[in-house]
């Protein structure tokens, strides 16, 4: 019905982390605390103004080591194929990943983050202010997640599966 | 210091909504409980799997008819300069909108949603289920945001400073 309409987008800076392959990765950012930064490109500099003030920042980024899109793929912490829109996997038709972390200091156009859970050198699409009003949902439930993260059957650790190693 | 990269991405379906133009859209989906629904394309169906089980989905759209991009500008709910990456404003280098909206039903590739804050027919880019263990920050504060949302003093409702009338 609706017809393809196609959009070009650009990085706007690079996120360092220290995970340089899928298999260092903590699954859930908001746990690990592990710190990381963004090299906002120059450019950009006055997009920062009053920033500073947010304790979260929301951030996407380009999946740029993501295998090919699949409709649906087995997620680390279940054993059951699920759809691509209801996990978080990286192999998505547009590879745009979402994280939420802490905004502990910007030197310049260098932000200090907290809880990071990309790999290193993803390209950044945006940034926004994390606004607890609008983002929160304290009531919502998270379907078949609810039953695997209660368990504590998993790791909480990435592995390979989505990951394209011949880009790197 | 990092080289801009850049990056294909297409529409996967349309998000429809009461919302004919910017200034009928209320500013807080949270509060405004308004119904749409998303016509996927039949091509991503199978992504679909599992979804039903979140109360909450991610959206991220294509702001379609956002004005060209500005560094800083005056938000909705303020009388001050901010940075574009301190705002939500739709005018951002890569016009890219997140919103959560509750899931309400799943007919084949009609997804019904509510709390929804978008202009009709924005070209859906990804879904994403909602976490509440990865997604919900509790305690975070909100800067400049903190201030105005307090004191009541404003509408919660848009207007076209954003909007780019020709694209309609």
């Amino acid at each position: 019905m609706s017809k393809v309409q196609e959009f070009k987008i650009q990085s706007i800076g690079i996120i360092r982390t220290p995970f340089k392959s899928s298999t260092d990765v903590p699954i859930q950012s908001i746990k690990s605390g592990i710190q990381g930064y963004i090299e906002l490109s120059e450019e950009f500099r006055d997009g920062l103004k009053s920033l500073s003030g947010f304790s979260h920042i929301i951030l996407l980024y380009w999946f740029h080591r993501a295998k090919a899109p699949k409709l649906q793929a087995k997620p680390y912490l279940d054993s059951d194929l699920h759809g691509i829109f209801a996990i978080r996997a990286p192999s998505r038709p547009n590879p745009i990943g979402i994280s939420i972390v802490k905004l502990v200091s910007i030197e310049g156009t260098r932000l200090h983050i907290a809880g990071v859970d990309m790999l290193d050198k993803t390209p950044l699409l945006d940034i926004k202010p994390f606004v607890p009003e609008y983002d929160n949902r304290p009531l919502a439930t998270s379907g078949w997640l609810e039953k695997s993260l209660l368990s504590g059957e998993h790791s909480f650790k990435a592995d390979d599966r989505f990951e394209n190693n011949q880009n790197q």
